[in-house]
């Protein structure tokens, strides 16, 4: 995504500093150098790394050589180095903050979606202790954790960074876009109810002109609406808003014929009781739209180069 | 800024439904027409309210009008309506998620500062309090509460919006970008010392190449750097990680030279203990980047055209 | 699509006039007025008609209006009129040739989908009948007709509206981009085999991080692949340039256990039997990048305003 | 034209795979290369290397090497290596379809164009034999075949690739947009006989605004048109929908006086004849709005890297 | 050229106010309204009045309205009002600096073209009234005085409006780019010396191969390079610094068989005398690369709305 | 400033050659080399030569290697080389002009300021002697000569250069653009009075909401207006349109409680009189809009390739 991301970075660069930095001009001198650490000041999982080095590539007055020590998905430690920067100490002064808003945001994002992936892990856990303790002698293999993924609450011009950090935390993305998939939610129900068209054959008629790449996703409020979804032939229902107990019953009457998401303000406290209902997916919003962004710090050591600063 | 806002949603828009939306094609005649009210989850302060009207007047199939029933800048109740949209319902329906994304942000940014400007306010009342209650019988008009300022720490694309917001709360915004005012960190500074100049005599410098419009600020991390600083003769000095006594000890020291700004990792729980020390501005990154989508949701009617979806 | 749509079409405009039309500014007074009517010199089907007219909205020195009188996707005949256009002549004579380049060219492409349609359509019907007379009484119901699908074999920057072209013929689309569907090519296999993995474990693989909006789709040489493809679980086998008695045998291989796609060289004069052997797809490359513009005209009549031609 | 060039490429490549190659990344891992060679399936005359190997140098996740071992503008065999690529497999793969569409497309039209030349000089010199064998004994040099030149009917967005192809198949260029030279033709004629000027007058006064750089060229129906425009000072006459009788009739009644043009269409059935009346200049539409895709494949060989695909 | 002057206008709007008007929005109330009148200081030529008209259409707060009182290539006297405007104070005050700047460079063209006009023309009736006063009784029409054409020395991003500018002061354009005409300097023909080839066989050559609507231009800087040049068959020859004497000795020599134009340090002191030479046209870089602004000003009305100045 | 400058170039070299420089495909074969130095045929200050350097690193064909021997700010005699270039002589060629136009502008503009700026210290330095003349025996140090500053009628999309053009002359910067500073003129203070509010409101009030950064300048047109707007805080006050007398009167009202700027009609015969009055800045609009270009020549040697000129 090299292009796209260039565009974004531009774009930003430019945002930060429209006609150039009248700090560094003034004290920096032009042939000063500098070197500098991206350091973790907490625990968390890395993403935009890749974006933070694009970042000193593509500054004015560089390009600023970044190394990367620690890699896009990895966990990280408090005081770990991430990359290391080199280069003159105006482009890296001037591209610092642009690359820090990204990698802290992004960083953000990871490391809250691991979160979210280890307590659906430990929710699915539990419960087959659960069962285990009440004594099955032969059981099937064990249910894999459900997904964790992302939704279309991404800040506006990031989402395939944003999605990208959740696949670095661990998560799944679910459809990139309106182009990509369809996403049937209770307005267009709505619109098939007034119409007199049952959902069912409106399912089947989007089938037909869809193209065969396309699968169909609805989502439903109620339990007594599933099996006319799932008999229409659906690739996945959303279940919105749906108790945990109310999940389990969904994914027993799904029984396998489509893959089972829960979705709806869904957070760290309830997401392990979701992911032991049995469904397949669990969408969260807040993975993207209400994350802080990760504390990185860049430590800089400028050298100074000879004569005071000037254009 | 509508230009430079058209840029921003049409980007949005595209990255949301690069070639159409198939659920809107597939369920909704290109007749439906739709109504639908945003309405706050959670009480709030506005902002990014004429974004996302016009979010709605550029999307593909539209215009949609919008009509706003509530104010950038105003606070509103849980429950209250903030705007009603009408018109096609497929371009409705494709506008929905990019408009909310943006006025979810940007309301979490305006509310999130009208509580950090509401604390700071608190603050300097109670220092007010605490000195009449030690019983001066004249004294000079009470000091107002400090600025809340946003600092650069902002979402790559969106900083208008973003620092908009912060006005829409009540705070105030910092510089822009780098090119408009000079602020001088510790890295600046310690090229100077590498480079055998002294503070003064490099502001003086900067002063005399600078642009006359142009404001210097400078940043020191220790109270023994105050003096050489503020009588070199800046505009703003930042006491950066000071705590409240040295920032009350800063306050004296500068003694009305130059306006004095604190930052450095102040949250809602010592803002207010901040205020309180006589400081002019208060920077506060978490502003914009640790901030929460504010719960604001769409909720829409439509009605079924004649005729089924198609393109 | 206006917002891609407008930009190509400025593109194309901008590229046919960079700096005005010398022979209508020295010939065509700016007061003359001119109406014109896009009339089929040859049957076919329409697309393409709703950027004819957005042509003549955007065209500098325009707006000029434009009034369908057949809608894409529609069959005409020869002579018939399809849109009228009316407004200054200069607008007018500067939009004609960008707007009849696409117009006759997307045309083209539906027209051509509707033949392989039609034939695809005639050769299932004919295997229906010879089964017919080999005289079984109690049948299922008839198999349709398989889908003609495109490919990316596109124009760059054309691909939205070529695709659509074909759907306007009768046909379906094929994945949009590489981003939005997984189709493993003989070299995808290729490298599998070289790195020591079986194809099965490669597409569980996949599946496991993938989006579960993504079908996975995977191209066969020969009919000893069949079975090692379907049982990992694809949603879509191609077989490639196979004869139609393998793709049958291909077909009842499969049983149903997913799409299948025939593909590789098919033309108008074999797509008949092609159809015939039960598969559910036919892609067919030559839609797009085959095919020859359709002959329509655009009839103009100018209404000499006042006075000389001049800028 | 590598800028132009570049954005075109650059669109092209985004639209093909807006966010990422699916496929690839789940199936290539990163660390594989890829030799590929484009061979032609067909013989034909090459046009669009250029622009194949430029596809190849912008791609995400490259540069991939491209080596031309044929040149634009060169004719080749069926089987022949036109260019070798090698670089990391994913990009390779990446790049290849759009790379293909260009180049198949731009050597259709090479091709093609080189086809309709060799049938004019077969036409002229057919028409110079017959006269020779007539039996005059001392006669002028011989004519050369007319040009056969391109129109605007082009792809949008190509027009610059498009008019090269002519080139590279022995065609010349027709002028290359509205703003560069003057072509007036039946409309703006009828508006000067609305306004009652003649068209002399006209053509006099259009030489007088215009600049001295520019040429002119009137189109003309009939025969009895012709001695009006060419008196006028045209540049140009172009013939359009003449039969051969009436094109050698138009030829003699020019007399040399400016160039002579046949128009409306021509095919290559038709070519030879209309070469051999004498005019100066065939123009053929079918050149760029007409034309097949010549048949160049790219053969693939990726050597696995280490570990399996991944992001 | 309504699509790229929107572009030019769009940068510069942005270029002047990249993150809003932070005096008007101080000092002037959103509901404030404002009449101004464009007011000609000097007497002059106009030029860029409709992009002074299409700043007001485009600026953020707009549209405000604009009547045009003048028209583009009319005269004007000090004191007349050229345009009146109206609209939102704020609008007008923003988009008044940018609108002045390209109508007071662009009027200064087409002011000092104008002077250029009337000296040629007067150089050329001087000559004849010489010439008369010798007596020649019986004598041919006279001769035309010879355009004043520009050269490629316009500010860049600017060519097409200075261009038009040459036109509205009753100057004539020369080629637009290097894409549309060919004109070989000295460097050019020292290449062909160099390679052993005249300049006969090359201008030959290069008529080959371009197309028949691109006419040749040659610059020669002796008297003695003029005949192979003519003799060659160019379209025009130029002159450069040719003495006035010279440049009569070259229009005699070429006799007719092409355009003469003199170049080369032409100004206002001596652009008559070169006129009467008889050369058909006279290159003057001065046109667009040395002008002054003409002095003309906006006179604003404000009409304060109710309330203070806020965002 | 990179980013933006290419971007400029870009559209410079595009507007200049949209498709390709026909006279070097026509008489420079592809092979042939050039080298050239950038010549002054006058003296003066460079400008602009960054700019230089940077087309031809960017002109399609190259990219060109540029050597400066003169650096943007330096001074230079007639006759002296600033720069050489040298690469494919097609490449040098297609740059020349639009190199050359930029470097020629800015130089025209650094070279005007370093004028007013010799004239703004002489007339300070002529003050003081008359004063040391009249005697004084102790005075204080001598006041520094006031700045020569810029306004904002630069060039659309130029003022970047423009304005660093005005500081390589030894000039000033005054704001940027209406988003970095506020400027009260005469319109904006009619609004208050219509709107019945006091300057000295309005200013204060403007403080309040504006950033901290943000410096206030209000422009006066007559003495009794002086003392209000200074009691109200402003940080400089524009004096337009005063007479030297005025002018002193106004600096010795002021005394030194904010910056004095000298405005309206300062011209290179009256800036001395107007600096010995004791302003702090005089802004000059001639500075970028009245700026004749500087005379600087490319002197191009090529060396021819082998074979002749083809595409």
């Amino acid at each position: 995504m090299t292009a796209t991301l260039d565009d974004l970075l531009r774009r930003a660069l430019a945002e930060d500093s429209p006609w150039g930095d009248l700090t560094s001009e003034a004290f920096i001198p032009v042939t000063a150098t500098a070197r500098a650490a991206l350091v973790a000041r907490e625990p968390g999982v890395a993403s935009g790394l890749t974006a933070f080095a694009r970042t000193f590539a593509l500054v004015d007055g560089g390009p600023v050589a970044c190394e990367l020590t620690c890699a896009d998905g990895e966990g990280f430690a408090a005081g770990q180095v991430l990359a290391t920067v080199s280069g003159p100490a105006r482009a890296v002064l001037r591209a610092e903050r642009v690359g820090l808003n990204l990698v802290q945001r992004l960083s953000g994002i990871a490391t809250l979606t691991a979160r979210y992936v280890a307590e659906a892990t430990r929710g699915v856990e539990a419960a087959r202790d659960t069962t285990a303790t009440r004594g099955a002698t032969a059981r099937p293999a064990p249910r894999p954790a459900p997904r964790i993924v992302d939704t279309r609450k991404t800040t506006p011009g990031l989402r395939q960074l944003e999605k990208a950090a959740v696949r670095h935390g661990g998560g799944h993305n679910h459809r990139f876009s309106l182009s990509d998939a369809v996403m049937a939610k209770d307005n267009h129900l709505a619109v098939l109810t007034a119409a007199g068209l049952s959902v069912g054959d409106a399912i089947r008629a989007a089938r037909e002109r869809l193209p065969h790449t396309t699968t169909i996703e609805v989502e439903v409020d109620r339990l007594d609406q599933v099996e006319e979804v799932v008999a229409a032939g659906v690739d996945t229902i959303m279940l919105d808003n749906f108790s945990p107990a109310d999940l389990a019953a969904g994914v027993a009457l799904v029984a396998g014929r489509c893959l089972v998401e829960a979705s709806g303000g869904i957070n760290l406290d309830t997401v392990a009781a979701v992911a032991a209902t049995g469904v397949d997916l669990i969408s969260v919003g807040a993975l993207t739209h209400g994350v802080a962004s990760l504390d990185l710090g860049l430590d800089v050591e400028v050298s100074a180069g000879a004569g005071a600063g000037n254009e």
